[in-house]
């Protein structure tokens, strides 16, 4: 059994691992941290979790209470820019490292600054980690040791608009229409996120300066193309709990037609375990984020319109699951060479 | 007092215009049709409206029991394709008519065959019909006596976007993407609709052919414009009851900066009574569907990428009112000179 | 015009009061206060009511301050336990006083020991408040000069359970089980308001103790019977975000059918200005909160299961209106002598 | 492996079914049955599962076709009253048989034709079916032939009261309030499941005559006791999916204490693999059915007013797993000697 720790454990995508990690035949968790539960059993944050971990305290978090526990692989699930340090310190300590929030994800220095408003204290390190999307990085995921693990806006996008730029069907700018579901903002309350204010929303978010994943969506973008991508995000919060979906409307190069953009789509996700590929004429019910809560999966499908020759892809993804701690997983098995659905391999939950 | 009749009154926009037709001091309400309920009182379809309209019990719909309650004005409310005939039978025999459906909002014949699929019999009338967006059309909706009611997804569009379009501030293909709530689909359950499916979806929706709603917002905005419009249109079932949202992607032609932008969206829609304009820097709380729920006003704001050269306007309405009876007061207002905001008057509901 | 001062504006129920008083045609707002907004435009805190109030700012709350604005009315939208000083020298000024919170509808000061942990500093006053339901104490409110209004768990069970009580029909303990949206819980975010946390939930909450609104209930009930009355209430939070309904559970004493019951209900709500009836046989859609948000009426209903001899009365209404906002006009129109739908006389708005 | 049909299969408990043997190291799923969907594969019916269950295909329900594929046991997840031969010449046959209906709950035939409006045509059968409710019955579920699986509110209600009529601790009728969310009404849409009309919904149901679940609760409770049991149940609609809550109140026979009460508790359920108590002062966060959304936990407090000497015990569960599908597996799993938790060991899923 690998031993794993989590960092940050008492946030949603630290309780997902927690969850996830619990059906994983191949791992065991033993170090959790929590600052606001240190000392605390792990049901205090994760109600949901009464009777799982029972020998499991939320302990504050430090690189020697990391170590002490003297893990194989530590998943960092803390907010940006937070425990910078870490990476480094576990590397150099032979402790491989899956860090959930953007700290490692963009391989420009630069970037930070301009998105995240911090100078990257370790760029040397940035171009080492790996861009934990397995359907774009599967390779390089295999025997990594420092992960990044993409965002969830970001692998939505991405997912639905990478045949596109692989296949070279598209030109000039791609919009990228994120919709997403509260539990995407995290487990702190706020008067956004506030029920009464919460519930029923549909409102766009971040609408000054740009959203932040757009980053690295143009980034690994533009790494599948011959020329830098352009990408306009917007963000959206809506009244779900869970999901993201991505509308990702495009202008197609030459007009191809249906079967040219669908090929495209099934060369590059066909055999991917992962993606499900939705056909919208030969399926009665369509592609909903509802069809992928609790799981890791993300269902793609698209729409053209002919007279226009324009073309919208979607995906759909549950932004806890395939937009964090799943696909962490995911990546972290591809790393150790475990089956890519160890622990992950389970049905959504429907309906939900 | 203005007597007034409703066809097709059991729906959801129908017992919204109960609702407001009830504060609306310059109107009665002396007819309510209805197939379902026909002979049960209004409260039978409308629990809400216990102890309202009392003495009023629904109809089974023909012109003769039109006639018979005497109407000044008829609301039609019912589904497109439904009753195309009663608006040439009502104007002739003097009754002022607003249709809230899509059955005489194009002028072009050719795009009923198109989006509809049928061919409109009275082709002649569509050109006399007057689009019932005060917004842009206030001046022919005076003494207008047949009345077009737009749609919600077109209106939100239209109110988005028009500002781009009369200023000349964008290039090329617009792209607009609705989300709406679930009573924009009506009151007839379905799959689609049954709540364990729709509670928490968010899904797009007509993606293959496109939305109907587009015919109409290119329609209009290229009335707006020298040169013609094209809008590329995806909608969104989202977790909500009621509101629509539109963002409305663009390119900005000459990388005009906030303040021309701005400056467009101020001087159309400064002075217009239901539009409030909500400045992306000067307000703590930005836009959302719930803060213009159960009223009449359409939010507004922009978001701009400099950087990028790009706009995207955003609209939110609630589709029910704004989006549908709230609107077709506002235009018969107009139409008979009432004072435009009579029986809309109110402030939004919040939160609900 | 009356001038109204808001004292404590800024939260949901003051939200409501200013939109309620908005249709007041007797009551002008000319006083608004607010901690959080103090300086601030009445949006800042209520953006659905941008566009209107232009003139008014929040202040911060003071005695000095209210009596600046020379109100006539005021009402006081405050936590438990703070303001308490407040009706004292407003009367002592001449202002007559709405009390929302709990902090004068008690009549016996040891009751503000046990439920709410302090000392009531006027028990004098205690007496000379009177309980702002009108369906219980309209005579009384007439010329009144501090209303004590209730709060919303207790309105909605006193409403279902009074006509039990006044016509002798049942037995024993009544237990009152009430289920309530969201926004019962007020404005300030929390961890069991936050949104992903408060969708969907299903729970009990006070289990320990009781919940506060049983000492107004036993009082107001015991006061309309010959004998002291103990209800047994456990308080839900249920995912809507308005709204509350009381199901209360008693044994009948003799066995008595559905039309002694009935008529108990009928002789005591028949004439009432916002109590619905619904008889649970004549009506096909049964009672919902639903059908009365945005509005304040309640609706009332029954259910009798013959062979148990046992009686279920059921109560819905909306929490911010009819459980505070709208009865606390309902009250001051008594008070003052308007009719007492002035300002409230508008139909729920459903769906929403 | 086990070979399983599920006859039944496109209706929510069906898709729980399906889902919750995918999972399951034991069984194998040999045949599916749909009306609607007969020659479809199974994501037409269930969208969520596209990708599982490949070589499926929906079948048209017949005692020959379910015999074709040879089972050794069948599940059916049938409506009430519909299939009741099934049981019999599947037994006949060598079938174990596992319904999910109230088909084969009640022992006395009498009551099938007060409850369900039909004369029980197998009432000999009714004597040999067990009912399926492993905390009450295990021991007659080993090795059981024909097991009839608990109505979901029927399920949280006994496991919230048992411990209270086992202990002898109440007197007197038992109040049962039960909260459930949609999805508890099956996959049918219908008016009052359509999103607008039922999201934000709080509404009672079923209340004239009483709940059906009634009957069940009775007869497992009075077993439990020296005397007749009565409960009066009173079912309401609340705005979630998933997840049913009762609340059960009662009064206390000799006024005894917390501790006395929660011992009966700790006692029937200290060793349960699927009950989990919640003390109620030393826990944060108390109780929801959030916290076992898509797992097969019932959550169980209790909370007492020393005072007025009654107690009121809330059990929280998944309606469609402990309400249906998990708990048929769990009994399943015991009549045939599997692990109790096989297929069922996972984490419920949280924030959802």
């Amino acid at each position: 059994m690998v031993r794993v720790a989590v960092a940050g454990a008492s946030g949603y995508t630290g309780g997902e691992l927690l969850r996830i990690l619990y059906m994983h035949g191949e791992a065991e968790v033993v170090y959790a941290s929590s600052r606001e539960y240190a000392g605390k059993p792990i049901h205090f944050a994760h109600p949901h979790l009464r009777g799982f971990y029972r020998g499991l305290v939320f302990q504050n978090l430090s690189i020697d209470s990391i170590l002490k526990a003297d893990p194989d692989v530590t998943f960092l699930a803390l907010p940006h820019g937070v425990g910078l340090d870490l990476p480094p310190s576990l590397l150099e300590s032979g402790v491989r490292v899956v860090d959930l929030s953007a700290n490692y994800r963009l391989k420009d220095p630069e970037s930070y600054r301009r998105w995240y408003g911090f100078e990257h204290p370790y760029p040397d390190l940035l171009s080492k980690a790996v861009y934990g999307l397995p359907e774009l990085r599967r390779d390089e995921l295999r025997g990594a040791k420092l992960i990044a693990s993409p965002g969830c806006n970001a692998t939505v996008t991405i997912i639905a608009a990478a045949p596109l730029v692989v296949g070279g069907l598209v030109d000039g700018l791609l919009v990228a229409d994120v919709k997403a579901g509260s539990s995407e903002g995290g487990a702190q309350p706020s008067r956004g996120s506030h029920h009464p204010e919460r519930e029923g929303a549909i409102r766009p978010y971040s609408i000054i300066g740009g959203h932040r994943h757009q980053a690295e969506v143009e980034q690994e973008l533009s790494r599948l193309s011959s020329s830098t991508i352009r990408v306009s995000m917007a963000a959206h919060a809506v009244s779900s709990v869970r999901g993201a979906l991505a509308s990702v409307h495009a202008v197609l190069k030459d007009r191809v037609g249906f079967d040219v953009v669908w090929r495209s789509y099934a060369s590059m996700y066909g055999k991917e375990r992962f993606v499900r590929l939705v056909h919208p004429r030969l399926t009665p019910r369509g592609l909903d984020v509802k069809y992928v809560v609790g799981s890791n999966y993300v269902d793609v499908t698209i729409g053209l319109d002919d007279s226009a020759g324009r073309v919208t892809a979607f995906a759909a993804l549950d932004n806890l699951v395939k937009g964090a701690a799943g696909q962490a997983v995911q990546a972290f098995n591809i790393a150790l060479g475990f089956r890519e659905d160890e622990g992950l391999d389970m049905p959504p939950i429907h309906p939900v």
